[in-house]
């Protein structure tokens, strides 16, 4: 990876204050993408998606998208017929003010569930959003975007192809899968590579499912969550992973993504550690990603990194409760850091209480899995559970 | 249901101090069963079950099982071949005493998890429990089973069939599906109705799966739990679930499953609140019960209902995220207490604020869930998740 790009070429932003929820701040945004750049994207599975993510999905199968709009404050979900014809609205806005048309662009809400988005905010931020458009607003659109975030989460990178300098900027918000009344994570990431739509689409679900999709802060999908990926890139595009440029192109995007998704991680609810849960040796990915996740959700576990707990009983009992199919026992490992603590289904003999505790005080926390039955490996990253994450989702909705 | 039992005939019980653990309290109890009676268990689904579990599996299989030997503060799990060899010599000891095989003792154990059992409190404890088996001593077994529990767990109910009185009694034991490091529910009942083993087996099978297969704490599976199912009467047993009689026996064992069930979530660790989770209108049952555990076990659900907060953004998103095939949005129907916030897919028109809050002011919280899809029903039952879980679970192990 080379230099930090500060801007892409082709995409142009604004943010403006709307006054939705916040007050002294932004809450609305919009980026422009030039035309005939490739957008690509992801979206929520949670069966019960909010209205922006059905109408953004219906906009893009139709039309090529040249601006994003987003709000946070309200998640517009739960809103029926009257926030599906809300976000049809805020569209139109857009249409008019570029003069293009309102399939040309996505909406995105994230905020409060169940309330009606107000139209004003709109009606007065699009026109203000179109002409401030600017190249280098990254930051700031990272900063309006926000919900219960701590901090802003903007990366970026660059990488040489050939005589080329590639680059990429990815924005995220989301501290959580779901704040008490929040909706949650989205993801904007741009590049200059040129790459097919197909292509970038393909590009996308694959960082996407090493980033975004490896990680979990409480388990609870938002019902707005969406990534998108942007590529401006137009003249001798990539249109095949075979491409020897691709793999270059890839690995850039996957690390932004990777570097975004972690930062939600970091700045998870109530979070003190960030945890990294690595199971390898099984007989597929999907078997390896559900060992992960067991351990990654299990309320025991988490509470234990918490305290610096090096309680590997909870880590057992939660590998033993992830519905591996015939799991030998006498094969698994389980290590802390560095350190074995379990070989063979059993304590290592090596192993100390207090090297388990030094393994497991810093914030940074290591959980190593080995099932012995295959060569599959997954990796996920979660936070602890602490008495604060429980404070923040237990407060009452102000 | 009629009078409380304090005794069921053909079960004696008695209870010791080893001091495995825990000073100035018995630990240790063995329960005698009368020769002839019909024993049935269920055990945890926990691939790595402890020694105790393994053990008494293969006794069950092999004899009639007499006695029922049980020790609190150590859970022998994790602990190998010695572990195994520690909970086949603890049989022997009862053998030796009581002048009966090895493989009619069932051992349990509950405590602490990766330590080795000390067999000297055993050595001890075990001629001493059998000099002082009675039949009146149930409520000492359920205070020796005890690890975090902080109410002792008893239940008692009998029935009337034709001219006889037929009586059973629970005792349990559990807070949480695992503590810190105690490895937890243990559940022993006793019923004089006369039932063939076949039918004794799946009887305890059914009434499992509606009562301790059907609430969660945090979700973590321990590796040790285990129910026993002991029926003392001899005379013209039942042998069919089509005996008229079956159906009046059944209610009464289900009834007392069901009570020590709904105690061992009311005893949950750091709990303020009950909660009853009704899915209906499912296809099968299975799709319910996925339905109820994902909202059980979400933990923004627990945190929301731990402030009384009706919250039901993070219910519905829950149903979203439960894998239902083809969920119908505009069908669901989800009511907190006696009140509709959601039918639908959308805020009930007479909805509102005050009445969610009040309907989760109490104790006892009630969430119900109409999927609209079948005939299907489930209902769950769970805690909420407070800061004192946090507390208790993040505790170092001293």
């Amino acid at each position: 990876m080379g230099d930090v790009a500060l801007a892409i070429d082709g995409v142009r932003l604004a943010t403006a204050a709307g006054g939705i929820r916040y007050r002294d701040r932004d809450d609305l945004a919009l980026i422009e993408i030039a035309a005939g750049a490739s957008v690509a994207a992801v979206f929520t599975r949670n069966a019960f998606c909010a209205a922006p993510v059905l109408v953004a999905r219906e906009h893009l199968r139709s039309a090529s998208a040249r601006y994003l709009l987003i709000n946070s404050g309200n998640a517009n979900a739960g809103t029926g017929e009257q926030g599906l014809a809300a976000a049809r609205r805020c569209c139109e806005l857009v249409a008019a003010a570029t003069g293009t048309h309102a399939e040309q662009t996505l909406p995105f809400s994230t905020g409060v569930i169940g309330a009606q988005l107000p139209l004003a905010p709109f009606e007065r931020g699009v026109p203000k959003l179109v002409a401030a458009l600017d190249a280098d607003a990254w930051p700031a659109v990272a900063r309006a975007i926000m919900t219960t975030d701590t901090v802003m989460k903007l990366r970026s990178a660059s990488v040489q192809i050939g005589a080329d300098t590639v680059s990429a900027i990815g924005i995220a918000k989301g501290a959580g899968m779901i704040r008490p009344d929040m909706a949650t994570m989205l993801a904007y990431v741009a590049t200059d590579a040129a790459l097919s739509p197909e292509l970038a689409q393909r590009c996308l679900d694959d960082c996407v499912a090493e980033s975004f999709n490896s990680i979990t802060v409480d388990g609870d999908t938002s019902t707005n969550d969406a990534c998108v990926l942007i590529a401006t890139g137009r003249d001798n595009p990539i249109v095949s992973t075979d491409d020897p440029r691709y793999a270059k192109v890839y690995a850039l995007i996957a690390a932004v993504c990777m570097e975004l998704a972690q930062a939600i991680v970091r700045d998870a609810e109530g979070a003190t550690h960030f945890v990294t849960i690595d199971v390898s040796g099984a007989r597929d990915q999907d078997e390896a990603r559900r060992v992960a996740f067991t351990i990654a959700h299990s309320p025991l576990v988490k509470t234990a990194l918490s305290a610096g707990d090096p309680n590997w009983g909870r880590i057992l009992a939660a590998v033993g409760r992830a519905g591996v199919v015939d799991l030998r026992i006498d094969r698994v490992a389980i290590r802390l850091g560095e350190h074995y603590v379990i070989r063979n289904g059993l304590p290592a003999a090596e192993y100390t209480e207090s090297a388990g505790q030094a393994a497991l005080a810093g914030v940074d926390q290591f959980i190593g899995v080995e099932l012995g039955l295959g060569e599959a490996h997954a990796r996920v990253w979660t936070s602890d559970l602490t008495c604060d994450y429980v404070r923040i989702n237990a407060s009452y909705r102000s």
